[in-house]
């Protein structure tokens, strides 16, 4: 199925991330706050500490995670529409943000946390491809940046934290599986997937679809062993981002 | 992994579907119209043929496929609000029928279906988990009635449908995989998974999701195991559905 | 005034009501649940019982019941759009539910309701004119199933009911005053009148709109004779519904 | 049924109509503008002539004529919110607009008008009862002003009116028949309904609506009556308006 | 740069205002009611007492004052669509109104105002430029209007109104600076200025526009003079108001 | 009235500016992309070219520029709503677009420009106060880089730029007028003014306004010539940009 042949518009290799950065502190108000690179992908991705929880979890005791995401107007090639002005959040929009969040509780401790909202904001400053597994990857850092500071000041006394959480895009492109898809890639791609995964390397969302024709078993196993490695590579890499 | 001493709440084996009927020309105006029922979730699919397309294929001689959603107010255990009170769909809704969309656009040639749309609706009378995938299965049934329809008035002179799609939910239940949740086994999942796979065994759409821990590789495989088994008996009830 | 001479479309006489069935427990969740069919119009009624009261109703002692309206976009000839979609009710929609809202609360003694919400829902499943009157007729029998329930647990120890309430349209058609109109004599009739009665004969909504030309008192007598014939029809087929 | 002790709040006699005030011209930019009081009930009605119409009438030859209705946010009692602010027009809004909208085409021949819109504008600046008959009332009187204007600067050539409108409200008050209700008659009423009649004589709508009890064909036949006499004043009124 | 030639099309000099009235208890209900007029521009200001605070001042022993701004649909030369049909409000509406409340707020001691909210609304009947300053000028008075009730009521104790506001626009029209620009001048003006100012000559509000070439500060200044000259003069009517 | 005692809480003296750097091409999709820093207030401001104009400007041979501003939810000190999600721009949100596309247009000869559009995104990803005269500040820039494109490619053969834009807020603090205020002097402030002025010392916009008690014309004029001041140092950090 992989034909050694194959070039990527990038020409990196199959199995190759983009260069990925990712910066803390990148802005000063909020309790975490990361600008996530993945190549020509920028997100910053801020994580707020609200000592509110919504109706549904209010005297239940629990916390909650919760994420919203935007793109700004001109992140993309031609300017799209702005959603405020527009008056509402497309699907896709709505569709990605609940992903995020969703990736995002899978690693916490509810319980742990105590009544007390993490509000993750992942806004796309330029769109290449990938926007949204580059939100979960800073957004989590943006979280354990929170989360180390309510620990730190003594407000909570133990980690809601229970593991970390990366996610990756990956793809059919020219009949060979790659990594971690840019624009030019996802546009040309006949099957695209996105994986969230924790660092200790248990699944937690797989989302598989096909562009043009449809994909077989073996061509889904082959790109989600493409995705447990770059998955291990982004964990790597968020650890790498507490120690600089 | 699997344990053979769990027992469904419904009493049916891992491997057992609920019981599927498909009940075509339900309502009469929609040129297809189907009933059909994953046990006690009852979905209306109807599917209307409209001589116009959306702007981005307006003048490319392609057709278009789509889908909307919605949910009886009172489908579900208690009351929830009515979207169009409300003033607006819910991210759950825009995300199932965008699925639905997708779905069924992967079994169409937009060039031979010509400009003109077919529109799906897929409204939940009732609801006891699995309404997106029972509108996947039913939503196929009526987009075939309504080309059939085409085809036999001539409108149309080749047949745009190039295979026929379905989709079923397989989930991880007390630690045994099984097929086609209703709804306390949803409720109740550790990882719940939808997919969408052609007739002819492609994979269109496969999207996993863990509720409370990961998952595993060994897990994943084996609900897709019982998926393409799920999916290849509904294909047979959208075969038989059209011999009555 | 009347001419003998006219036909309806349907062949019926001018005092001759479509075939009407009234399905009590149509769907499983709700309190109430009726698919009510005028011919071929088609609406499913639910009742839900809320706990909680709106707003101008809060510590008042008394109960609400109010009604919300919806038709599925393919229940109609051509495909109509979506309102949860769109974002907003027509007026249409708002006036029906309205007109069902008061028409309810007419045989409802609030008081003996209590602090609690019947809450009407009326979804159009299949449109041939007259959907207004079928969902009044069939929200009566839900509310009653909804408060027999109440009843029979003993949740209510006295019935808040006071009486029937039924609905039925008439108007001019080519000339002649004719008893609950379909689709084909809706869009041709000169005057449309609904008209809104309980079981013991009182009149609680005459809604008479002149279409094309104005109509007089004799013409408005003679529809008013007719739907109260209609209406004692109707009292009896609910009286019925709760027999089988 | 109608007891001779009943006193109005107003001190009038049944049949007697609050003072009627008709004031053409009374703002400058509209082609018709009338401050229409019906007592303390003031509507400043308007009409714009506008040289398109709307997509269900383009390239129909025929025209349209559609109405708006609002009301200031301290027209009333108490304030009510500004539905400009609140994003959305009530449903008693819309039902009004509609009504208005209705009466006056009822006296429209559209074809005679030819493409173009007749919008009626009609705001509620001081409410005491019967705004929405106060309202047709006064916008009948703007529109003739209107297409009068029409008329003599030859755009049009014959007259597109076939006659004219008004409208009243009628009510049992205290077990009496009485014309024209206040708003201290509205809010203690037993039934209440409003009738729209050509100068003709022709009925164009009844709205009769039980408040309180359920209402008879004898009531019924009297507030007829009483509206009918209010209806043959309003006319005489709006004919002499254009003598002044 | 004053050119004793210019003609203004009204034929006013230039430190001329139109004919201002001010008609105080316009309408029955509100607790303040003004008609103001500059010139052909009417507005109608109300001041309604609200005995509850906005969410950011429960608890906190002061009051609040806001503005809400509308215009009818024909108070213009061509008929603009109506907000509350279109679902919201324009940006320059809001500029407005949040312009007339921080114009009210500057003269009102909200402490001693106590928990309460004085709401003003201001709607225009007819347009002719200037609505805006028509509009903070009466709304002050009715505003006067509505805290003299509450003083007379024992409601209030000490008065919260500190000093008296009122608003004019200047404009460079033909090179000229002139005072009080109607729609024809406000039109064709380089340079168009509103000024809010307490009638003890504090300013509260500057708001300078270049409409086509920038302005200088000699033209600022000359501005700013013909402005204290005509909100001394409105000053001056504000008080005579209270005197009939 | 300047009293040599204030301290800024900054340090810095009345007269002096914050850091402000001016970094081009910050993303690489826009025509024009500008982060601009004033201290801590971070504004990116990116410049589209659209080859179609909005309808009031189809068919005139002219062009149009027009802005968006939005504010990323965590730019501020505690969490705001994300707009899109709540569905509306805030009138402040309107308000501050509004004077950005005006300064902009006030520079630009439309007629030059041609049938095209250019299109102005501010987005603050940090606020510490003068969010808005970054904005410009950083508008002009990126509008600047977006012609620059378009006359070297040749799509343009003269500049439709007549003039360079910047805008700097000035306020009196604690009695003294100072110049770029940051958050917690415009907090504190009393008077707050924003102008706006071209490269060549015109003024676009004066926008003073009081926030706790009345200013005088004194205070006035030792505002503006601060701004004046200001301005002129903007301007040449403008210039400045393009050398680099």
């Amino acid at each position: 199925m992989r034909s050694s042949s194959t070039t990527r518009p990038s020409g990196r290799t199959p199995i190759q991330l983009r260069p990925v950065t990712i910066s803390r502190a990148f802005t000063k108000h909020a309790e975490g706050s990361v600008l996530i690179a993945f190549g020509d992908t920028k997100v910053l991705c801020t994580a707020s500490v609200l000592e509110k929880v919504p109706p549904h979890k209010k005297g239940s005791g629990e916390g909650w995670v919760t994420a919203e995401y935007g793109m700004l107007p001109r992140a993309t090639h031609t300017r799209s529409d702005r959603e405020a002005a527009r008056g509402k959040q497309t699907g896709r929009t709505q569709e990605i943000q609940r992903l995020i969040g969703r990736a995002m509780r899978s690693v916490f401790d509810l319980k742990v946390l105590g009544e007390r909202t993490i509000h993750l904001d992942c806004d796309v400053l330029q769109a290449d491809g990938g926007t949204r597994t580059a939100a979960i990857t800073g957004a989590y850092v943006a979280a354990r940046d929170a989360i180390n500071q309510l620990l730190q000041s003594g407000t909570l006394k133990s980690d809601p934290i229970i593991d970390s959480v990366a996610a990756i895009s990956v793809g059919i492109y020219q009949g060979t599986p790659v990594l971690d898809l840019d624009y030019p890639e996802d546009s040309a791609c006949d099957t695209d997937m996105n994986v969230v995964m924790t660092g200790k390397g248990g699944m937690i969302e797989v989302q598989g679809t096909a562009e043009g024709s449809a994909f077989s078993r073996l061509e889904l196993n082959a790109l989600l062993d493409l995705a447990e490695q770059g998955i291990a590579e982004l964990t790597q890499l968020q650890i790498d981002a507490f120690k600089a």
